[in-house]
């Protein structure tokens, strides 16, 4: 599931998405918040007719960019008081008004505000900021209008399991639709990421959707699955389009190399997405070359569909029984 | 027919550009001459595989390129010598190495090799100017060794009535495929484009295409068919798509303006294209002010769209004798 900050999927137009077999997309609430503003969204009949997409949308909560600003940002028990980054205005987020808005832009999946913790924080602070996550939880589910959008909660807990433990034995008694497991991803390394998402993973209820927020690369995610996670988002597939960066079942490229220059082969030779069946690497390398536009969209295009592969070949494994196989299998 | 400067035509895959309907795109040698380089494309088996493009192309001479690079060149009887734009290297194009270029390339339609006159310029430096290009063209037509490829000869003579009709005395007897008009929409103004587009019309064979260079707006195209002419080139509807200058049925609107923040609409109701089957103004002029791809792509694929239309419409026309007709009637 790519992101789509702005209200569309990077480079990528809706049908796009739908060739490629994308299931949910999702739309950060901070970025649409601030520009066009919830209320023109609402008003022209909410953010599926806006973007033109007619598959499911998960919302995020805005927590994790109202939290990346940094200095910009205050947060107190009633909520994440920020300056936008676009025009230095003032604003506040509540656990309710987090609600109303992804109510406002009927999304299909919205998540509660949550203060994504920074890494390394000290206990104290984690063990504090999770509790007000939990709290800010509770407001979140009192203040829904709509049942049929969904809500997630989201465990929180920093790289402390117990705090984790904490978290998610709070949460879980509560009727959330899914779960998210937030605060991972962020610089922690591949081994505390492992470690404590798969901890994690092992104290959410197996009957509702399990989402790890924020990750990942492809192994990540081969781990991630291995660990019962059903749901992910991540800026890695789009982002690396962007700078050239392609992924291949034989591992990442950058078509920037000198040695793509007359090379006749697709980027990978068994993918079948609608770049690698009508481009050459040689091709690809001289538009990025040339800062053409088409290379963003077809080197999306790629990226996403290999994401989405990846996916399809490990359900079918799954289905076989067969999940835990190698990697090399997998790819 | 769109530009399609570096390789592509900027923001459309070729899959865009059948749905539309293009029936031929251009590619400009300068560009690809220096970057990727002819060898690059010849050894991957020419420009339709490169680009992934099955139909017509036609390139260019470079000449236009070249003479826009002001003091980076200098022409002499033998060709244009240049620096590239790129990294300054030192390049001599010649008629007979122009020819070379665009077989190698493998393009449909080439073109000789022109001095594109800079308006205004002296009389005398016009004819000088003229008199070699038809020198030029000569030597172009002795170079060709692919009969399968189209080669057109190009008019010169600036705006002197005169000299274009000594220009077209001198090349219409050469056996070229089809004959270009060039120095026109170089800053003359509609009065004189109008009137030196119309009179070098006439001086051409009818039973041979007749190709308006450089041109133009909508409107200067709907004169110059009426003129005679059948072949266009211009950058207007992909540059003005980039800077959110979208044309429609009822004159052209820049989607960066406020009033259509809030606005519902489909740029233009009475378009099918892509863009306004599925979008609406708000959503565009969103997509424009976050910075995002999509808009470039969108708002190509609408001015592309609504150039490829007004041509139908008017072909329709000529069809039924009707190609007099009030503008209005055609838009």
């Amino acid at each position: 599931m790519p992101v789509g900050t702005q209200g569309s999927v990077k480079a990528l137009s809706p049908r796009d998405l739908e060739e490629i077999g994308c299931q949910m997309i999702l739309a950060n609430t901070y970025h649409l918040y601030l520009r066009p503003g919830v209320e023109v969204i609402r008003d022209l009949g909410g953010l599926h007719r806006f973007m033109g997409w007619n598959g499911p949308i998960l919302t995020d909560s805005g927590g994790y960019q109202v939290f990346s600003l940094g200095a910009l940002r205050k947060i107190t028990e009633e909520g994440a008081r920020f300056q936008s980054h676009l025009d230095g205005s003032s604003h506040l987020l509540t656990p309710e008004k987090v609600v109303q808005i992804q109510e406002d832009l009927d999304s299909d999946i919205s998540m509660v505000l949550d203060e994504c913790i920074p890494h390394p924080s000290s206990r104290e602070y984690v063990k504090a900021s999770t509790a007000r996550t939990v709290r800010w939880a509770e407001r979140s589910l009192k203040a829904r209008k709509k049942s049929a959008q969904a809500l997630f909660g989201i465990i929180q807990g920093g790289m402390y399991e117990d705090l984790r433990a904490e978290c998610a034995r709070e949460l879980t008694p509560i009727p959330f639709d899914g779960f998210a497991v937030g605060g991972l991803g962020v610089g922690e390394g591949e081994a505390a990421l492992n470690s404590i998402g798969a901890f994690t993973a092992g104290l959410l209820p197996e009957n509702r959707p399990r989402y790890l927020m924020g990750v990942g690369r492809p192994e990540d995610l081969i781990f991630a699955v291995r660990c019962g996670y059903d749901l992910f988002d991540c800026v890695l597939p789009t982002r690396n389009a962007r700078t050239g960066t392609l992924f291949t079942s034989r591992g990442k490229i950058n078509i920037k190399r000198a040695e793509f220059s007359t090379d006749p082969r697709p980027v990978d030779e068994s993918c079948d997405c609608y770049c690698c069946r009508h481009f050459s690497r040689a091709y690809l390398r001289h538009l990025y070359q040339a800062g053409e536009i088409l290379a963003a969209q077809l080197h999306t295009i790629h990226n996403v569909h290999f994401y989405h592969r990846l996916m399809d070949k490990f359900r079918q494994l799954i289905r076989e029984n067969r999940a835990g196989e190698e990697l090399d299998t997998v790819l």
